[in-house]
């Protein structure tokens, strides 16, 4: 590609490697104002000129709750700033959790292909069906839900996890009361934001108000006390979480599943990386014997396949999963997916599917088990360096303690120090003050660098 | 492909022809309940089993007032039913508005050559920017919006126009009022509906409460009369219009912006269709001075160059286009953008910057011809035969008018007696009834099958 060719200075070909802020990272093109106060001025107060013309529509009151720009944006945003102040820096991202290996040919070949299809009379195809191409559907069940009792039809193929979360929010709408582990990936809070289910942030607590916190740390074996829990609507649960790396035991989920039907509430399990998980704990909710009438799980081909720019994800709803009236969860999820999206792009569903064939599955295995031994790397070197270290294990993500300091300190300190980017624990809630999350997606030199430099600061 | 293959009769390689309902097509796999009295049960009154457990969640009730399944699901729901009731017949789909010519090469040689990089480690590219890649942006600001003004960084690519219809409304939020042209793309009415902006049904008038809908008829030139619309928020305007084919001339736009200006309404525009116009109506609401501060417009690869598949199109909020406080829209979409959504496949994206190169531009016009062929055909078909037509001159669709008569009803009698599906007028809304929207997307030898048909018919 010209875009690292054009690099003045040599340096190892990686997509998590950078120079200078000029060098391509399509996330640094996010062009968000400078949040240097902690509060970000693309959600602070107007800042036109008063002589400009305004139209008379009302800003949108719930969008305004929200305290600053979406994580990710504003963490790519001060690494920017970063290579700003140190132009020679060969700065590291271990930040967002962004895939960094190619994808196994075997998986590329059928994309190649069915592009090329487009281009002839036999295999071009138009609007495909909302809820995703058949046979891939049909392969998602019996890969992922096989004795599970779900069946093809209960699987919606989408363009992502994150965008389904938001999908999910409309048909729930404004209502509802969620609760969501404390800490969590940000889009679970912020999207419920938008859509109104939540008060305003209380900055004491630094919560938004009628939002269940459920905080899990290592005290609790990262499971929240639900007896302390207020009946929610809606649960997000993620296992293995983001951020923690923590997955929860199937004990743990039965008494999820049970607090569930207890209280009428319904489950959003999101499994994106279920398949990072090591030793014999669920996989899917639906692992639970009597899940399918209580929660909906959200899952993606990002993690597992480095589809995070191809966009491919899924959610199954079980017919069995019933609103107070009885009605089916998954027909109004129907009617938004027809309503609001029209399908994941036929390439990548192409993608997808051979994603799911014994070439595709190995492929992906052997994939996760690269990142799986960059996670061991990140966990030997805190370890050895005396930290509280958790996750790792089970999910691409490594949780690392620094009690009593600051997130965004501790974050501002290795970025500062070592020029490499990791995210602070308190941007996933007010349970991960104190703690920094280290993505183990990255090529090995990368990885083996950031530790090497981490050993220096930490000695 | 086999599954033209396994058809036991002959018949055209035809993706919009069909010989039996276990032909394939990704939309018949839609699995809608029957809607054999007008209401399609997918929207009606809790139908499970009492003994059956129900969460205590409850459903969300501006999706409850909802009318029917959406509109096209529901149309290749009767198609399928006819094919069952004829499974001999030789269906022609001119309903839902499908592309169904290959992609020509120098489009899908760039899909297929993204692709295979992805499997390369300097061509591997994980998350994009939300916003879309730089080039892509560039590319589009360049060539619809030369000379308007527009910078790349007003332009949002997305996974489609409807897709961004959805999110917009998310921005905008509960509580503005929208006003529509009547008839128009049920896109906008439901997404309407589904974030609460609306009261309930009224089925004496077939409206939904705190819309305005705008009559678009031949008498006034399907330009609404603006002086008797009560002020709107947000006023969705498609030009040229889906289903009228109508394209709004650069008078109607001004006077259109100045009535925005006036109340201060924003306008989003929908120019999915611009590239099709013939003459010199205006390709952009941007075209017209002032349309910067009241306007934004949304747009889509898919009947430009056959993404319907593919899914990509984009958005343009220009930095004028402020809130009564003086912030602007554009930021909040930005912030919408980065959290339920992110971005476009990059293959998709690489197909779409093809379409803008010089060889890309010229394919797509010449697929953009092809249909406006078959629109001719279709324009001289029902003139011959003494109906009044209108559309196709600057849009694939044409509008015929069966004055006095139920659209639904001659909808039946054409697939009936003519095995050929177009889409009823009433679809699109109340102003639609007596009308039947014809789209000529379509192999030729279908399009002139179906004409040959209507002829016989309608002699």
């Amino acid at each position: 590609m010209s875009i690292t060719q054009s690099l003045s200075t040599p340096l190892s070909s990686s997509s998590s490697t950078f120079l200078a802020p000029s060098t391509f990272n399509p996330r640094s093109q996010v062009t968000l104002p400078v949040k240097s106060l902690g509060v970000c001025k693309c959600i602070a107060a107007p800042q036109e000129a008063d002589t400009a013309y305004k139209t008379k529509v009302s800003r949108n009151g719930n969008i305004a709750k929200l305290q600053a720009g979406y994580l990710f944006p504003e963490i790519a945003r001060r690494r920017n700033a970063h290579l700003l102040k140190y132009p020679d820096a060969k700065v590291i991202s271990l930040g967002i959790g962004d895939t960094t290996e190619p994808i196994p040919d075997a998986i590329t070949s059928a994309m190649s292909k069915r592009s090329h299809a487009l281009s002839t009379v036999e295999g071009y195809s138009g609007y495909g069906a909302e809820q995703g191409e058949r046979p891939l559907r049909s392969a998602i069940a019996s890969t992922f839900y096989r004795d599970l009792g779900i069946e093809d039809d209960d699987i919606f193929v989408s363009d992502g996890a994150k965008c389904d979360i938001s999908r999910l929010q409309i048909v729930f709408g404004s209502k509802i009361k969620m609760a969501v582990q404390d800490p969590s990936y940000p889009a679970y809070v912020d999207s419920s934001v938008i859509m109104g289910q939540t008060g305003y942030y209380q900055k004491d607590v630094e919560k938004f108000a009628n939002i269940e916190y459920m905080r899990c740390n290592p005290e609790n074996g990262f499971f929240p006390d639900l007896s302390s829990i207020s009946r929610p609507d809606i649960i997000f649960f993620c296992s293995p979480n983001n951020p923690t790396g923590a997955a929860a035991t199937r004990e743990q989920l039965t008494q999820l599943v049970k607090f569930a039907k207890d209280n009428g509430s319904i489950i959003i399990f999101d499994s994106a990386y279920a398949m990072y998980i090591s030793g014999d704990n669920p996989r899917s909710i639906f692992e639970i014997p009597g899940a399918k009438e209580v929660a909906l799980e959200v899952s993606s081909f990002s993690k597992y396949a480095g589809f995070t720019g191809v966009r491919l994800g899924w959610t199954v709803i079980p017919k069995q999963l019933l609103f107070s009236d009885g009605f089916p969860v998954a027909k109004d999820f129907n009617r938004i997916v027809c309503t609001c999206f029209n399908g994941a792009s036929n390439i990548s569903q192409a993608g997808g599917l051979a994603c799911l064939s014994p070439d595709g599955l190995k492929a992906m295995q052997d994939v996760i088990g690269f990142y799986k031994e960059n996670t061991n790397i990140i966990v030997e070197t805190f370890d050895s360096l005396g930290f509280k270290v958790y996750g790792g294990k089970d999910a691409p993500y490594v949780w690392v303690h620094f009690p009593g300091r600051n997130s965004w300190d501790v974050f501002a300190e290795i970025l500062e120090k070592t020029h490499v980017v990791t995210t602070p624990g308190s941007g996933f809630g007010p349970g991960g003050e104190g703690f920094v999350r280290v993505s183990a997606f990255g090529h090995r030199e990368n990885v083996l660098e950031a530790c090497r430099r981490f050993k220096e600061l930490y000695k």
